[in-house]
């Protein structure tokens, strides 16, 4: 199969079962909400080394927020439920809390499974702390520097996709690159999303395990390293210089669905683009398959 | 003391010793090493619950970097030296190494304590890496899907400064986060700092152990809590409304010192800005002290 | 009338009839359209002075644009209809065709009104040129140094609203200033307006003429100048120190209305406003009229 | 000559006198100075039909401001004495006066040429502006809805260049433009040159008149067109799929060979790059030359 002339491999992406925290953080304006958002998600972009996986979903307008300020929606993502309460806690009281003028709300509130991450916080108020309704939110205000920090009493939890993907492989590194560039800023308009690598991209594909450093978990997977087409056996074509990844999690399978149909048709549109596929395991490990034949 | 009218108090900021590890990131152009930055930079304000005090200390222009090309300082900061090392591993591993174009450089060469990092990191390669001389230092090639991911052998720490830090005191909430972000662009532009909250901001303060809740290691510093300044003996003046701190890391004290009084002289400019004052434990916790009328 | 705690004067905003061309830039992904658009609308605050009044509307997804890449809508805008295409033609000559990977759409396809812009601007091809067909639009691709130009041959004019305004009173200047922030925000979310001036903010009010220097067509506005409220019969209530203007320009009315309310709702909720109020000439000179108390 | 394996033509950028006034926009913060700098320098890219060439240089710390506040320095230019004194008053008093908290300063306080532009704009105050000294300098306070804009007497001119360049031929867009790119981003850390194109990058080049439309002025240049390599005598390399230019303005020529030597050196560090050269009229038109094989 062809889009605007560049192949698209027929093969899936294999995705992952994960846990999903969303929250929504406001603020004066968006600028500040972001602020927070940034660091609230950083050091986020891979459980295996990362203590979770988060980036920001996208902006809410003020009618959608409980307090009517701007908002900016976030995912933090992992798969045990344990390690993702704690991150929550740690990243909402250390990144959202000191954040200026900055809110916490739940944004999954239909969610049945729920953290009560508000309710922990608020012991930091050493009972200074007050019970209020916003916007029909059990809210707490705690007293701090900059005035009363807002956090919602509890958060939801639901069961979301992990590991959503495609390669975007070019003829050299920029437009392999500025391929990445336009899907991640068109993903970034999609809802229940979120890209957690560097800016949406990934510059490194791993393997299962290793061949000469067996100590290794994860290694490099040289079948799609470039500098090695020459020496090894590989699956990067010839005319390909330069691939990246793009990884994606979301709350449902048709959203991941959504953004990697996006993300292609955008990188499909830059010039130097040669193929595009996406990565999997031959579904021994994740339990999800999206096939890129299918999204078109 | 009073500088542009505003009331200097007669007090002092209480530093810590802390580890050091300073990184220097190079990419295609700034915004794509800040974005590897950033990452590797976030959730890193306290180490009260985040795993690194991270921030992004400047740029450095390219006949300043091994490689020629854009570059961006970040520091991260730890009391602990194991703790520091695995975070130079975890960050770099998965926040730089995946990043689009970044490389890795020690910016700390003259450091006698070292952490071979780019060493550990590089059996990622699975024996396809490379030992290559860039600009006199010793780095690793390894072949990933964008191409090769340049990272130096090993990386200098240093005892550093962290705690640095002082008050603004505002009659309203946006004349003192005004003027926190005032201070925070100026200190921006200073060598060897970094400001590790959220927008180099802290929005909120604590004091050690609660009074109520006793379980707990910190709790809100109610006396430094606009709202609470009926109700509490306060250090909230009566016309103040909002306090905002800034936070500051640095290799040395005097950095430090520098950063400080650059901000508060900063600071001051603003309209609405009432007191300026800093945070200390009586000298009991920190063995640096900091006096603010010392500075000008 | 008050909302959020704040007084809402019993006033109307005094509009203008302006013509108002749009164009949708398109561009590899959003920071180079907005590269475009921000040249392309920079120095158009007012045509007091500028030779247009200009700006940036706000984002189109791929889905909504002829050829599927992101996009960026702005506004260009003059009373008179000759400048006004001088404009259009300098603008996108100058500012789009000269901008990295930028093609310029209409985005008025349903306007009778009509400047052929880039049938006039594709001689710039010397006979290279070519017509084609994008999304079912006519448009002309005229080979550059990046490849090739596109722009839509022609491009609709309406009848539009200048001059849709409020004001913010605050206690001090940066809660003036952020107040107008806010609204500044929320009003780009809005479909079919812009905020012409510097950052959608307007620092300065004039009347018309002057009283001492009688050369002038329009000077301060001493009513509203805080600095000078104890020395003039002025409109700046006590607890006042500084105000900013939001101004708004759109396709019409009711698009212009619903940002004015929009921008009210979010500048109320910063602390330190005391008083919003609108600016007219008692509907002297401009024949459209918007009562602030009938939006909300 | 070979730069990093890339071919640097032996040939000359050749650049014209223009007059320059640069402008030192002050605010509370750098974000604050560069939204006045940028409304103020847009629609500035060529002389052509842009009614002045503009452009931001580089940032002021407070230490080198009149006022100790972040600032942003702003070259406008003109060949034209007078128009340059017109463009100044417009955008200044449409474009600094009616930003947020921005005063204007005089940045070339040696130049023995001046206007009194801010003895101009003062009328505005209608005989409330006082006149102050800040720094040293003579300035006008003008009573103005924030508060009082500041701005000094008089602007210095000077006689500068225009026109220096450089030419990225890539193998594809993305490539040339990530070149373009890394080299502006270099060139903005050059102290005295402006890039007044958008984001600093030409997509267009063109020549004097026109073969086929012999009533135009200018044409595109399609012996640098990509597009058209097979179809006529080119200066298109046959491996070159795409060209940006770097056209740069500053006020000696020392400073514009600086800015094309480093963003040279930036270039060609980008994979993809073929070739730099740069544009000429045989030494017809202007009376300065910059030979590329001179700057290394």
């Amino acid at each position: 199969m062809r889009l605007n002339g560049v192949e698209i491999e027929d093969t899936f992406a294999e995705c992952f079962d994960i846990k999903i925290a969303r929250i929504l953080i406001t603020a004066y304006d968006y600028d500040l909400a972001e602020i927070a958002a940034r660091e609230a998600t950083g050091f986020g972009t891979s459980v295996i080394m990362c203590p979770a996986e988060a980036g920001v979903e996208g902006r809410a307008k003020p009618e959608e927020t409980p307090d009517g300020r701007p908002g900016i929606y976030v995912q933090i993502c992992h798969p045990n439920k344990k390690k993702l309460e704690q991150q929550l806690i740690a990243r909402i009281g250390q990144c959202v809390l000191t954040a200026p003028t900055a809110s916490a709300f739940d944004a999954l509130p239909d969610a049945e499974e729920r953290f009560d991450t508000g309710n922990k916080l608020r012991y930091f108020g050493d009972e200074f702390e007050k019970l209020l309704d916003i916007g029909g939110r059990k809210v707490w205000a705690i007293p701090i520097m900059e005035g009363d920090f807002i956090i919602e009493n509890d958060f939801g939890v639901v069961d979301g996709i992990a590991g959503g993907n495609f390669f975007i492989m070019g003829e050299n590194q920029p437009s392999a690159l500025a391929a990445a560039k336009a899907a991640v800023d068109v993903i970034a308009g999609i809802k229940h999303v979120i890209t957690p690598f560097p800016g949406g991209i990934v510059a490194s594909g791993s393997k299962v395990g290793a061949k000469k450093y067996k100590f290794l978990k994860a290694s490099t997977n040289e079948r799609f390293a470039p500098t090695l087409k020459e020496r090894v056996d590989s699956d990067v074509p010839k005319e390909v210089n330069a691939i990246y990844e793009i990884v994606i999690n979301g709350l449902n399978i048709e959203a991941v669905k959504g953004a990697i149909r996006a993300g292609i048709l955008a990188a499909v549109r830059i010039p130097g683009i040669v193929k595009i596929t996406a990565g999997n395991y031959g579904g021994k490990l994740g339990r999800h398959a999206i096939h890129l034949g299918e999204l078109f």
